[in-house]
């Protein structure tokens, strides 16, 4: 049953569901698993389609998340291919979703219709968590289904995200966690006045620059055995009426951390309050907690994962936590092991973008085989 | 003669010469001057209107300089008598341009006027260098004037311009120079990148803070007998894409120096340099010099105009070189000894401008003892 992953991948490939609409990707996904015995809630907020779909009502509950929505194109011309027509060239399969992450939904459900025909009554159950909206805001998708589920206390126990995690090969990386993200909204006040009566004024710009030196130049902490250290970067920073001859009365600038196990939200609050307050700068400066670190140490789900992997690519996967947020985040909230495992991500958000052919059907079997190790 | 200083003063306000029109004031004081032996050049150049008028053809010439035209109202309901029909109250006219510097304009006309009755054959010359765009980009007025006198070797000896210089009360305060503006357009670059990738970028405004903190605490010069120390200041900086997971490939800013006579050109720009690169950083650095320093020593012109304000208001007058720039400093140019005096600047550029009544016919007085000191 798993021969046909690529052709489901291709289905979906086909479909134009630009973030965050479906067009009918989730649907496609249904009819199969309907036929396979599972139980089938569609959750729709605003323009979001989402899908929790469930075979067998015990623990332990093994989960595949994904999303069926994709990045815009980019310029059409700049593709040798129709990004929405899917394209098999020199061994890959191209359009765009290919590896970002329709592939990865593919093998979820041939995976699964495998697994389920050799074990109708297999142990626990098996979920899938599917939304269009996890490259958009991520506001009305997994985040929203967490919610439900952990509301009515529908726990889950191991959940891999089929995001594209490996770097050179396939079955080089598992990400069991992600750093978190924190930003600031910071203001630096001063007092305008003339360039040529500076005494009378007082520039924000000269009053940020030693602070911002010195935020810029700390260690915050130096990572774990996890996670690489925490940094911190200013995006935006902007200061000036325009007139050249007038000193500004504030400056504003957004910052981001990615931050580490290994610090908190408060320690690093309480540190840039600190730098801030040191330099005897006036400020207002507003927090946002865009994404809450997470972390699945090594342990069943990560062990029955590499297990798979190693059987099907002959390659010891590495546990990673790089790279950008992404939905584990709102999973981690009810489920205690999370990783993703998905194609290579050398070509997502690009132009081309492609999976190799025969990584999709290995991707199938690793799934496949992992769900042997933990509900057989 | 001179008691029909504040009737001149209340025609020329009666114009609406907002900058660069003249609005037919330059004409009002060429008519006064023809009569008294004049020789009048009007030079117009773009919108703005220029007049050259010079009584004898003999050194030393004494040239009194200023201009026509105002700066716009402001909220016309928030003056309490129309800015473009003279009003006295309180022993004060008000108007727009009353004391910037229409006032002195009438002053000019009367004291020379005055003068010229009772020495008929002065020695030397007298002249007016009158423009209608000093308040705006002063690019078609005084400096083209100059250009021209420059290129016929046409050089004036004493210069006074009629800009409003005084403090507290009228006499307190002659400029006798004014600094220099040197500004930088400086770019410094960076490499964009993902804020979740730190390392694969480089963030221009961490690469900038330190260099830019140097540059603030630095002590340019220290002045010297006539002018505050030079100063340096930031007026706009601007770095980022607007989206808070990028890290911007460039920041650009705009600098100016307000410079003293202690520093040239050159050495500011060497030292700016220096800094930059000592701190590692690419850059593209554009330097624009809006203005020259001058300076006018204590000397003939200034002992003169101060003998003549102590005897008119018993005020011993200060030399200053503060405030921004104004066309003295193209009249140095073809002029040794340029100073700046007129009424107090209290209330320039701002609602309900106003002169007092008694220093109008004061200021003419100074005037008109000026040049009997300079050429009876």
């Amino acid at each position: 049953m798993s021969a046909d992953t690529l052709t489901l991948a291709q289905t979906l490939i086909g479909r134009r569901s630009l973030t965050p609409n479906d067009d009918g990707c989730q649907e496609i996904l249904i009819s199969r698993l309907k036929q396979i015995g599972f139980n089938i809630e569609s959750m729709r907020y605003g323009e979001v389609d989402n899908v929790w779909a469930r075979r067998g009502d015990v623990q332990p509950v093994v989960c595949f998340a994904g999303h069926t929505d994709v990045v815009p194109t980019g310029p059409l011309t700049q593709w040798e291919s129709d990004p929405f027509i899917p394209t098999v060239r020199d061994n890959k399969l191209y359009g765009r979703g290919a590896a970002d992450m329709k592939s990865s939904l593919a093998a979820f459900v041939t995976a699964i219709e495998h697994f389920v025909s050799t074990h109708p009554n297999h142990k626990g159950s098996i979920a899938l968590l599917i939304t269009s909206d996890e490259e958009g805001v991520a506001v009305e998708g997994t985040v929203k289904v967490v919610e439900v589920l952990k509301a009515r206390r529908e726990l889950i126990d191991y959940c891999i995200v089929g995001e594209p995690t490996c770097t050179n090969k396939l079955g080089d990386t598992i990400k069991n966690g992600r750093r978190g993200s924190l930003s600031g909204n910071l203001i630096i006040k001063g007092i305008q006045g003339h360039i040529a009566y500076p005494h009378l004024a007082k520039n924000p710009i000269h009053l940020a620059a030693p602070a911002i030196a010195e935020l810029a130049r700390t260690e915050w902490d130096q990572g774990n055995e996890y996670f690489p250290p925490t940094t911190w970067h200013i995006s935006n920073f902007h200061g000036g009426t325009g007139a050249t001859n007038v000193i500004p009365g504030e400056v504003s600038l957004l910052f981001n951390f990615r931050f580490s196990t290994a610090s908190t939200v408060e320690s690093l609050k309480q540190r840039v309050h600190e730098i801030l307050d040191r330099h005897g700068l006036t400020y207002e400066l507003i927090w946002e907690l865009s994404g809450k670190p997470y972390l699945t140490q090594k342990g069943k789900l990560a062990d029955a994962l590499s297990a798979a992997i190693k059987s099907v690519t002959a390659i010891e996967p590495e546990l990673s936590t790089t790279g950008g947020t992404s939905d584990g985040r709102f999973i981690a909230d009810i489920c205690p092991q999370v990783v993703e495992f998905g194609p290579r991500n050398a070509t997502i958000h690009k132009l081309n973008e492609y999976v190799e052919i025969e990584d999709i059907e290995r991707l199938s079997e690793i799934y496949r085989l992992t769900l042997e190790r933990l509900l057989k």
